[in-house]
């Protein structure tokens, strides 16, 4: 199948009573994340395949969202369905301290893609536990504590994970205590520097890390924490120059460089990893999602020599029972398969470049609410104002309730016409998955078009 | 299948160049847990069924150690491989937030089989997240932030949960300010009170835990946690009303009491979950492994009504990306079903009154460097000691090299007679399969019975 190849087409499908059914039972017994449980009401997803998915009324949906942003080859993947069933078969499970033939495969085929010297995986279940084990060895490795992080990032909701986070979800498990200091990385279009390009940004915010980590003591570090290009928090690519400033600062003090590529890395920038767009090497580079397109749970640290060797005669304190599971490494292995034979890094990469790329800025020349367009491949933000002078946000940050109907709005929009949207705050994220056909990404940039209009009423132009 | 149909007939199996290609892989690029990746030389294994495995080398292996204690119904029990295999052809995996039909049956299962009013399920990827997600439910919930749990314990590898434990792995991630407090729990065998009997180590060890409350302040403590049955630490089954004092003082107190389930639940103790032993009802149980033997990783919370309504209006501030795996789920429906058809958690029970139980007893008598036998259903640890009247360990607490050669020495005796032993400081584990045959588990006693005599030269009676 290539890119471009076409999709069988999705059988038209009801059963309300079966949704009903699967919703009651939801509603009695399945407790749903970062959720009032009363409040929600969750939509009975029937079934999906490539970049659909459709409800049990009838109704299909285009999904903008690679549901967390991790199906990027898209759903039922045959190749990869099929990889699980024979894996299944075979040997679904096994304990963590043995040599497994599908654990063993799936770490070369990472190490392979990974940049520099990362060529020893530690797997875990998914992101968080990743970001917990790179603290982890970084803070054994320099023998330090402090971890720094940004402001305006997602890293997972284990305790570590989340005290790391600079989003609101932070804040009640924010125990203020686990040794994280946070600062601010650059964002030119709400830029905490007040610069007004891209070079004023990276050289100000590399003084601000410098200057921070002055104040606290480089030799109180362990490690500088970054997401390559922030995911949830908005999808703000580094100025050019910006990660190679972070690595010689990580470099000068002795401090582990991590950058977290849960959600951009595996082709979802359109490289297999966003620091391979600026040729950059961490030590540690954490991974979940893209991985195996979430089709079993998995993440896991990619390592460099340096800190490989630390742990070479002193036992790594850290681990999990189904380290580098066998069911989620058989899919691993035949998604990088996948994305190899149907060069799907590529697809990512032509898809940003060619047609979300334009598209977008294109829906922003016509749309007064939107402020910006960013991103790379398959990985876009749109920020929604009120002003694009003042650029303040369609919504307050954190908004709920009242405060937050114009996203409301719009996201009741999209799906009105049959796209499914990835919603924070006042952005709205355009993140499909990598191999969508260029059809397909126009019938999502069509819809969303129409659902702008809904964003429009807000600004202050049409006040 | 019933608990002892006969087992189909294992081929011999061996391709040692294929084992030596994915052990060369393995040492490049895997890194594994709790390890020093030096030291280490993990056994290539080429497949498993039901109690056993083999590697590629013609030799296989009765488990003993079901994993790490997951696989309770055996190795490629074939309807949950088919189970998976469906759902992996249906919808192997979606995003969180919307009902699906293997989450909402999978929640309803579990919370049928949990007692009391457990009845809304938050699913994580395994044990350590669902300690991690219960711990912040208890803060949110109560306003308090201060945690107790027991040494000798074990609850996971992220933050929070390596916090909450007592066993040596915690000591390298210990901050120190995670808000727990150890106490210690009731062990007969090693009393920290000085207790002879059962009913004195109950009453001593509730009247420790009031007292450490009452000196850290009841009002600030959020939750006990406890293992129902502490697992790793060396199943220690609590004495008979420990579980119904800890539920009444945290009763008076406010306290949230937590159960961590993760290895004693799903019928690993011959009841569905080791509390129903004792007929206590916590307020939130932890658990994993058993919920659909490790086939495809998933754990979770399991809620009670009170905790679930706070958060019916006020969001859950925690959450992760394959809560709800659908694979995952399907996989512990499919358990699940094949538990009850097959009844294995009466067949764990009946393993541990008449085979086990009996055995391991039986094998004391004979061998002085058995201690203590203790535990119940497929769940026994075997202490072993160099003084039976001291009760002076084998090899101290958390040996290493030279001083762990004892332990070392019996383990080896014990994989040369075709047994793979559960092995953690002093003691060995007797931790099958839910569902294996009393020819299986005699077996395995035969090769114990063995492997004791390597354990029993370095007792002081052979000194």
């Amino acid at each position: 199948m290539t890119p471009e190849a076409p999709r069988a087409p999705r059988a038209p499908y009801a059963d309300p009573a079966a949704g009903a059914a699967v919703k009651a039972t939801d509603r009695a017994h399945v407790f749903h994340s970062w959720s009032a449980q009363g409040l929600i009401d969750p939509l009975a997803v029937a079934g999906a395949e490539g970049a659909y998915f459709w409800d049990y009324d009838g109704n299909r949906y285009l999904d903008f969202t690679s549901g967390l942003v991790f199906t990027n080859i898209g759903y039922q993947h045959p190749a990869v369905v099929a990889a699980i069933q024979e894996q299944a078969g075979r040997l679904t499970t096994f304990a963590p301290a043995f040599a497994i033939e599908a654990r063993s495969e799936a770490a070369r085929m990472i190490a392979e893609r990974t940049p520099g010297d990362l060529d020893k995986i530690f797997f875990t279940n998914g992101g968080a536990e990743a970001v917990e084990n790179a603290v982890r060895m970084a803070r054994v490795h320099t023998g330090r504590t402090k971890v720094l992080s940004a402001y305006r990032s997602y890293h997972g909701a284990t305790s570590t994970a989340i005290n790391l986070t600079g989003d609101p979800r932070r804040w009640a498990s924010d125990t203020g205590s686990a040794g994280v200091v946070r600062f601010w990385a650059p964002f030119l279009y709400r830029s905490p520097f007040y610069a007004s390009t891209e070079a004023e940004e990276c050289a100000r915010a590399l003084r601000h890390l410098e200057d921070t980590l002055a104040f606290e003591g480089p030799s109180t570090v362990a490690a500088v924490v970054l997401e390559t290009v922030p995911g949830t928090a908005g999808i703000m690519p580094p100025p050019p120059g910006y990660l190679a400033g972070v690595r010689e600062i990580c470099d000068r003090y002795g401090i582990v460089f991590v950058l977290d590529e849960v959600m951009a890395g595996f082709g979802r920038t359109g490289r297999w990893f966003a620091a391979d767009h600026d040729e950059v090497v961490p030590d540690l580079m954490t991974f979940a999602k893209g991985v195996n397109s979430g089709y079993v749970p998995l993440g896991g640290v990619a390592i460099n020599a340096e800190i490989a060797a630390t742990f070479e005669t002193r036992p790594y304190p850290g681990g999990l029972t189904y380290s580098g599971h066998p069911l989620a490494c058989a899919a691993a292995v035949a998604t990088l398969r996948v994305m190899e034979e149907e060069r799907t890094v590529e697809a990512a990469a032509h898809l940003g470049e060619h047609v979300l790329g334009p598209g977008l800025r294109e829906l922003a020349e016509r749309h007064p609410s939107v402020g910006e367009v960013r991103g790379l491949g398959a990985f876009w933000a749109l920020e929604l104002v009120r002003d694009r002078e003042t650029r303040e946000p369609l919504v307050p940050y954190n908004a709920t309730g009242e405060a937050n109907a114009p996203m409301a709005a719009f996201g009741a929009a999209c799906r009105k016409n049959g796209l499914w949207p990835f919603i924070n705050m006042n952005r709205t994220h355009v993140v499909p998955a990598c191999n969508i056909t260029e059809e397909e990404a126009k019938e999502g940039l069509a819809a969303l078009d129409t659902a702008l209009f809904a964003a429009d009423e807000h600004t202050v132009e049409a006040a």
